[in-house]
């Protein structure tokens, strides 16, 4: 007996796969307005995309949706199957998104809409307070948010969960307050041979021109093509996947540092890559939605960036070719001098220009910020004074100026509060994988020394990139870690690095 | 006594305004698509854009909006009011696309999405038959779409009142044949002193940079600006409205011929000022969409590329610069010599780069195939067979390859059958409003030759773009043109102008 074809799932499907199109269209706005959209068109731009947030939000929340939904379930796929962990998490985000009025959703569109061209030029002329209505309406819309829920631990919950399902904001202390303290001396130790690593090659005079025409190369080689990725330049570097085989990454140039640039478009690569490389079966349903985890979507950042990017084989195959684009700037440095510079440890400003060891601090204050600010405890308006004794305190760096300061990231304009955690993860899950990575794959070394990245990338695509969101985001790490989220990994293969170039424990 | 608020007509105006920002998202995947998507991207958006063409359409002939509407119309607003306006041609939008059903809207646009890359190679490769396959499936999209209507007097109404609301097919033959038969004496006078205007210094080596930075210089002095404007390049160009303060316009640039990318981005200069001349109260309302009559858009064009863009004035002030870019190439001519290139006469295989005389012929011959192709009486196969007949008849040339012939336009490939016809008569209406023009505006010639423009925007922009779509179509040409569409003025602006080039009547 043919058993009855199942339509509500079916059904639901279709509703679905249209919810995902405006999604990819909703990225598709955002990506414009930050890369070509001219200046004066951002008020007609908050209204489209408010417009598409609300007829969205409408769509899935419906009552047709939960019918679907119930009827759906009525009819158990088999358990472990693509339907059944689609359903399963069709049911949490709508149960999730049906607690928030269309008009909150609606609201926090659209003061992000127009808070980001505010932070753009708030960080221009460093002015603080041009920003600062903004984010008091942001972080005002997103408690409100916050209050639209029950059940959670903390409020900073309901934000987490937003960019990293199922996670609580204990576990994230847990495992970041880990990371901090094995990472803290280290940091230590690293700082009483800060003479060991001259990075000073990086600054120069590099026009961007050069910058981008050896970068184009870089990333073409390894798995970058026209056909279906573009690169741009933006003020805050970021990937967008606009759709199948539509992978859109942007960096920045600066022209007295080598390294803003080039490390910026690696990392958005990484990002680029995990959502290029999903099953395109997964395609137009929510099972092909890798943002469900940021520190999975993180982790492949961090690791082509920094795990890929500042080793040793990586500018083995490239360093030739960099100087060949820059032969008087870097005429005076080996390939090796170039390694020890790009993993230069020096606490500084920036967190997206931060090496690989100081960088999860600046998470870390960021982090325990977002707490207060959502708490009530620290106020708006006192925000960059706490940033300013947080870096000084974690970093033991002056903050000159705001635009180096509390103005330097996107995140809080665009009221994404509840997001950085999720790249510090990503550091701890790219050691994680990492590690698992070379036990797989003994020649890896070699074969990145030889310009090859394609075996990592079959491996990182079967391991993790090709199953999408087949997986509750927890399990997913599980699977591909070994294991729940452990800091160890990470330090130790930042500790048997830096060790080595900067000669502790009488290696260098 | 306070009458009662309006609240039907307030709902609606929320609804349509809502419309309004999804018709724009759709301009701008539009766009997107064609200047910057990857190529492999085309799957992903033919998905969306189906699935937002299917969400507005279904959000416009909602019984919700039917009801509002209905209630509205019980309170009537005052007539000749905006209100009562935007009553009358929702009313008409409303009625118009009920009769469509969605899944034959969505199958449009899907087809579109999907013809239009299929177009670019065909195009690129000269192959028509590559192209056939997704015409067949447009054409038979199209005529079902004609049967959807009642109360047309032949099938090409229905298609042409998508494009110029209101006017019957008879009306459109009656005002194009009136200019082809004004036309072809004057064409063939020319043609007997072909010789008296040598164009060869258009034709030569210009390299797409220097043209980019002199039309950009421009473009700049005539009323574009980078905080509302964006120009980029396509193998078609076209303008783009995708919201206040957004007009984006596109070009080509050839580098053996100058004529190409410099007179494609005057006519979309055209076309981005007359939408971003429309009056900011009349945004996300239907009567600030300025697409109901593209004679009259396109008469902007045409009239910014050719009546501006070709007038010895214009040339008198921009000749210098142009001459700055590229001092080898222009050496040996002056602004007389260029100002007689530009208005050269010849019968050519490419309607964007005809000149104005022979230009409405190209146009002519669509027409015509048009109706045989929705009739029936030809077929797709033998398309490329009638397009070279039809252009040896009406021009006299030989069609080396469909490249240059059949394949030159997207129009057929994005399912536009009906709009050709407005080109020409965007023609006839630049002719009527430059004739208003210079009657209102004395020193028109003198302020163009010192490099104003800025007394004729502001004339235009009173005159027609300031009032959007306040009244329809017909009354807004009667309104500005003073009377009907008429051809004599244009060919007597022609006739004047080429006369003297050419010295027919013994004046030159």
């Amino acid at each position: 007996v043919v058993p009855p074809v199942s339509r509500p799932l079916e059904d639901l499907k279709v509703r679905l796969a249209e919810l995902v199109d405006l999604g990819r269209i909703a990225v598709l706005l955002q990506w414009d307005q930050q890369t070509k959209m001219p200046p004066r068109g951002s008020g007609s731009r908050a209204d489209q995309r408010a417009t598409l947030g609300r007829i969205s939000h409408e769509r899935f929340v419906s009552v047709e949706v939960g019918r679907l939904l119930e009827a759906a379930e009525a009819q158990p796929p088999e358990e472990g199957s693509d339907d059944a962990e689609l359903l399963r998490l069709t049911r949490r985000h709508w149960e999730k998104a049906r607690r928030v009025p269309t008009e909150l959703r609606v609201e926090i569109t659209r003061a992000a809409s127009l808070a980001i061209p505010a932070w753009t030029e708030a960080r221009e002329r460093s002015d603080y307070p041009l920003l600062l209505p903004h984010l008091e309406q942001g972080l005002e819309l997103r408690q409100r948010y916050v209050e639209c829920f029950d059940g959670y631990d903390e409020p900073y919950d309901v934000l987490l969960d937003d960019f990293e399902e199922g996670l609580r904001t204990a576990r994230a202390r847990e495992v970041l307050g880990q990371l901090r303290d094995l990472l803290r001396p280290l940091i230590a130790a690293l700082a009483e041979r800060a003479d060991a690593v001259d990075a000073s090659v990086l600054h120069g005079r590099y026009p961007a021109g050069a910058q981008r025409a050896f970068v184009e190369r870089l990333l073409t080689g390894i798995g970058f093509n026209r056909d279906s990725w573009r690169l741009d330049v933006t003020a805050h570097p970021f990937a967008s996947h606009t759709g199948h085989g539509d992978a859109r990454i942007t960096t920045r140039w600066d022209e007295s540092y080598l390294g803003s640039g080039l490390f910026a478009a690696l990392h958005e690569f990484g990002h680029g890559l995990y959502d290029d490389g999903v099953d395109p079966a997964l395609e137009r349903t929510p099972l092909g939605d890798v943002t469900a985890s940021m520190a999975l979507h993180e982790s492949q950042s961090r690791l082509w960036e920094n795990v890929v990017g500042r080793s040793r084989s990586f500018w083995c195959h490239w360093y030739g070719a960099l100087r060949e684009t820059f032969p008087e700037q870097l005429g005076g440095t080996d390939a090796e001098g170039f390694y020890r510079a790009v993993n230069q440890v020096r606490p500084s400003l920036i967190r997206v220009e931060a090496d690989e060891a100081t960088y999860s601090l600046h998470i870390v204050l960021r982090f325990e910020l977002e707490q207060e600010l959502l708490e009530g405890r620290l106020s708006l308006a006192d925000l960059p004074e706490a940033w300013n004794a947080g870096m000084l305190e974690y970093l033991g760096v002056e903050v000159p100026d705001d635009a180096s300061g509390v103005l330097q990231d996107i995140h809080w304009a665009s009221g994404a509060f509840g997001y950085f955690p999720t790249y510090a993860l990503g550091n701890v899950v790219a050691g994680q994988v990492w590690a698992r990575a070379r036990g797989e794959l003994p020649d890896l070394d070699e074969q990145l020394a030889a310009g090859d990245t394609a075996t990592l990338r079959a491996w990182l695509c079967n391991a993790l990139y090709r199953d999408g969101r087949r997986r509750p985001p927890a399990k997913t790490i599980e699977r591909v870690c070994g294991g729940p989220m452990d800091p160890k990994p990470f330090v130790d293969y930042l500790a048997g690095k830096l060790g080595e170039i900067y000669g502790l424990n009488g290696a260098g």
